[in-house]
C-alpha cells in the first residue's frame, strides 16, 4: 500500500533539511546576538486558547480535535497565546523584562499557495514589560539584523511601520465607535490586497457615514505622519501616539537601520491583539507576502487572565523568506547535508575489521568519521568520501597489510602521504 | 480568562529549553560523528500511515482528527512510517546506503507517568540498504556513543540485544504458526513487566499446547545464546539467525563497546515491524523504562508500497534519558539560558542614546550584546549582566561625559579598565 503525504506539508529530505537548518540557525544566532532566551510550548493547546484574541482568520484555520478525555484541543497556529499563558503562569518567578525567542512549528489549515503552507516554522521574538518604543525598536532591529545577515539590503527589503494606537485614536476622533474598531482593522489590513472598488464597497458597508468613510480613505493614503493633520485634526490621544511613533523612528535611526524603515499607514495587521506599533517587512519588488510582521500587544497577558503588562514582538515564517532568499541568490542549492573529518576506504576484505575499529575509535575521540560498507575500487570509495564532504580520507590497502601503514589523503588538495597506523593514532590523541 | 496547558505536555521555559537543547545538541553531535544526515517529516500524516504496521499500542494512542477536506489525519506518534514513505517516494533518486537521523517531536495519547509524556522528542537513527550486522552494530554504537558522551558508563547502562529472526525461527521450529507470531511478540515483550503468574496465564491463552508453552517459558529464560540448544533443538533457519547475532556481538566488541552489550532473550520490542536484531538500552539499576530501543525492519519499505530493502534503526526519547542523567548527576540544574559577549550599563539618562547605538553596532558586528533599559545603580546593572552570563560589561558613566571613555569590566576576573570610545570601536573592527 502506498500512502502520500498530506497536502500542504513538506518532507524534509536531507538537502531540504539543510535549508531549514540554515534558516533556523540564522534566526537563533540573531536572537542570541540581541540577547534573547529561547523558549517553546507544546505543539497543541486547548482550543479555547485560540478563540480568545487571535482573530477570525486564525480561528478558521485551526486543526482541532477532541482527545479521548473529551478535551477540545488544537495544533498551535501561532505561539503568542502560549507565550501569554506561560508568562502569566510564572509571572512572579520570572525576572523581568523578559526577552524571549522561539522557533515553533505551526499548522494552519489554509489553502496551500506560494509562500503559504499548512505547516511551517516561525521565528518569534518578544519583549515583555518594557513600556517604551525602545522595545519596539529592538524587535524590529532583531528582525532586520537577521535579514541583513543573510545578505539582504535596504534595496531588497523594507520595514513598513505604523501604530494601532495612532490609528485607533484617529478613527475615534472622527466618531468611529470603539466597538467597531476591531472589524475595521481587519478590513483596513486587507486594503492593499483588494481592488479599490471592492475596498470602497466594503468600507461603505462597515462605516455607513459617508463623511467618515471618506476621511478614512484619505487617512489610509497619507505618505508621512506629517500629512495626517491635513486629513484629521490632531488631538490627544492621537498626538501622544504620533510622538511615540516618531520616537520609534529616531531609535531605529540610532540603531543604524533607518534606511530599512518607513512609515506606512496601510500596515494594520490582521491579529486582533495589537495595541500599539505594528510593522511588516516586505520585499521591495515582486508580489511576495510579508516576510515578517509584529507589533505591540499590551493587553494580551491581561486577556489571558494575567496582569496588565506591556509586550511587543514579531514573527517571521520560513516559507516566504526562503522564496526571497532564493530569488536574490542568497541561498545555496547545495548546502552540505553532512561533513566528515575522515572517510575510511578499505581495499581488501581482510582489512575491514581494522577499518571498522578505527572508525569507531575516531568517533569516540570526537571526530566525525564514516567507513565504506563494502570493499570496492578506490575511485568509487573516494567518490563516496567526496559526496560526504570529507576533509581527509584514510585508505586501508596493501601498505597496511605489508607495513602497517595508512594512506592519508587530503580531499581538498588531493595530496596524500603514508603514515604508520600507531603513529596516526598517537598523533590524534596527543 | 485563564487557560491551563494540556495534561501531559511541557512548557519549555528558558531553563527547561536549555535542558532540551543540551540533549538534542548531544544527539545531533553523535549523529554527525557517525556520519548520519538529518531529515524530518511533517508533524501530521494520513491516519492510515499508522494503521499499517505500527502495532496496536501505538494505534490506540493516536491523536487523530478530520480536516475540513474530510481527510483523516493523525499527529505522528513515531517517525519510522514517515521514513519509509519518504524513502519509497525518492527511492531512485537517493544515494544508497542511506544513513539518516532525525529528532522529531512526537505525540501519543498515553496516561502521563514517570518518563512518559503525551509530547516528547525522540532521536531516530536509521540505516537503509545495508543487509549486514554492520549496520545493526553501527546503530547500537551511535546510541551508546551518545550515552557515553554524557558521562554514562557500562556500570550505568546496558544494551540488551536479541533477534526477532532467531525468535521467529525457534518458535516456528516448535510448531507455532507464522500467523500467531505477531500477537505472541506483543506478549513476550511484556514478560518482564508482568508478574510470573499473569504471564503464564496469558501465555496459556495464546498458546494452547502445554508443551509448546513450557518450551517458550524455558526459552525466555536462557541467559546465553549457547544455552538455547538445551531448550530447543537448533536447526536452520535458527542456526543462521544465531550466527548472525554472534557476528553482531563480535562487531560490537570490535567497536569497543562490548562491555555495554549483552544478549537478552527477553528483548522482543512491541512494534510489529521488526524482523531481525532488536535491542533496548536500560539503566542497570532502578526501575526506569528503556532509554532507547530499536531493531531491524527489513519489510517496512515493502509494506509501505516500496521495494524490499533492508533497514535497521533505533529511537531514543528525551524523557527517560533526562531522568537518568539527573539521577546520575550528569545534567546541570543551571545550564545558561543565554550568553552575552557584552552587557552595556548606563549610569546617566543623557548617555542612553550612545549606549543604544553601541549595542546595535556590537550586534551588527556579530557580538551578542544587551543594554539596560533604564539607568539604575551600577551594582544592579552588573547583577543583570551576571545573570545574562556576560563576558564583559561596558559602562557608560561620567568618564564618558568628561573624556569620551568607556569602562570595560571583565565579569570573570572583576578587572576593569577605561578605554577611549573610538579606540574600543577600532579595536573591535581591526
Amino acid at each position: 500500500m502506498k500512502i502520500p503525504s498530506v497536502k500542504g506539508t513538506r518532507d524534509f529530505y536531507p538537502s531540504v533539511m539543510a535549508v531549514r537548518n540554515f534558516i533556523v540557525d540564522g534566526w537563533k544566532a540573531a536572537s542570541n546576538r540581541s540577547g534573547f532566551e529561547e523558549y517553546d510550548g507544546p505543539v497543541f493547546e486547548h482550543l479555547t486558547m485560540y478563540q480568545v484574541k487571535s482573530g477570525q482568520e486564525i480561528v478558521e484555520q485551526l486543526f482541532h480535535f477532541t482527545d479521548r478525555g473529551g478535551r477540545e484541543l488544537a495544533i498551535r497556529p501561532e505561539i503568542t497565546p502560549t507565550l501569554a499563558r506561560m508568562v502569566n503562569q510564572q509571572i512572579n518567578a520570572l525576572a523581568r523584562p523578559i526577552k524571549w525567542f522561539s522557533v515553533p512549528r505551526l499548522c494552519r489549515a489554509e489553502r496551500p499557495q506560494k509562500g503559504r503552507l499548512r505547516e511551517f516554522f516561525q521565528w518569534n521574538v518578544d519583549i515583555i514589560d518594557v513600556d517604551d518604543p525602545r522595545a519596539d525598536a529592538e524587535v524590529i532591529f532583531t528582525a532586520l539584523d537577521y535579514l541583513q545577515s543573510t545578505g539582504l539590503t535596504a534595496a531588497d527589503i523594507q520595514a513598513r511601520i505604523s501604530s494601532r494606537r495612532l490609528l485607533a485614536a484617529l478613527l475615534q476622533s472622527i466618531g468611529i465607535d470603539g466597538s467597531k474598531l476591531e472589524p475595521l482593522y481587519a478590513l483596513l489590513d486587507k486594503k492593499s490586497k483588494l481592488p479599490c472598488e471592492a475596498f470602497d464597497e466594503m468600507l461603505a458597508k462597515a462605516v455607513s457615514d459617508k463623511d467618515q468613510a471618506a476621511r478614512i480613505r484619505s487617512l489610509m493614503e497619507v505618505q508621512s505622519p506629517d500629512d495626517i493633520p491635513q486629513v484629521i485634526r490632531m488631538e490627544e490621544p492621537a498626538k501622544a501616539a504620533l510622538e511615540e511613533l516618531k520616537k520609534l523612528f529616531l531609535l531605529l535611526d540610532l540603531m543604524g537601520i533607518g534606511d530599512f524603515c518607513r512609515f506606512d499607514m496601510g500596515i494594520v495587521r490582521g491579529l486582533a491583539y495589537y495595541t500599539g506599533m505594528v510593522f511588516e517587512v516586505h520585499a521591495v519588488s515582486g508580489d511576495l507576502r510579508a516576510i515578517c510582521g509584529g507589533g505591540r500587544f499590551d493587553n494580551l497577558l491581561r486577556d489571558f487572565g494575567g496582569p496588565a503588562i506591556a509586550a511587543t514582538g514579531m514573527g517571521m515564517g520560513d516559507c516566504v523568506l526562503e522564496i526571497l532568499l532564493r530569488e536574490k541568490g542568497l541561498l545555496s542549492d547545495t548546502l552540505p547535508t553532512r561533513k566528515l573529518d575522515y572517510y575510511i576506504c578499505c581495499l581488501e576484505e581482510g582489512l575491514m575489521s581494522g577499518a571498522i575499529a578505527l572508525t569507531a575509535t575516531l568517533r569516540r575521540l570526537g571526530f566525525s568519521a564514516d567507513c565504506v560498507y563494502k570493499t570496492a575500487g578506490l575511485g568509487k570509495q573516494l567518490k563516496l568520501a567526496s559526496a560526504a564532504h570529507t576533509a581527509q580520507s584514510i585508505i586501508f590497502g596493501q601498505e597496511m597489510t605489508k607495513e602497517n601503514r595508512l594512506i592519508l589523503k587530503d580531499m581538498q588538495s588531493g595530496d596524500q602521504r603514508s603514515i604508520l597506523y600507531n603513529q596516526f593514532l598517537s598523533d590524534l590523541t596527543s
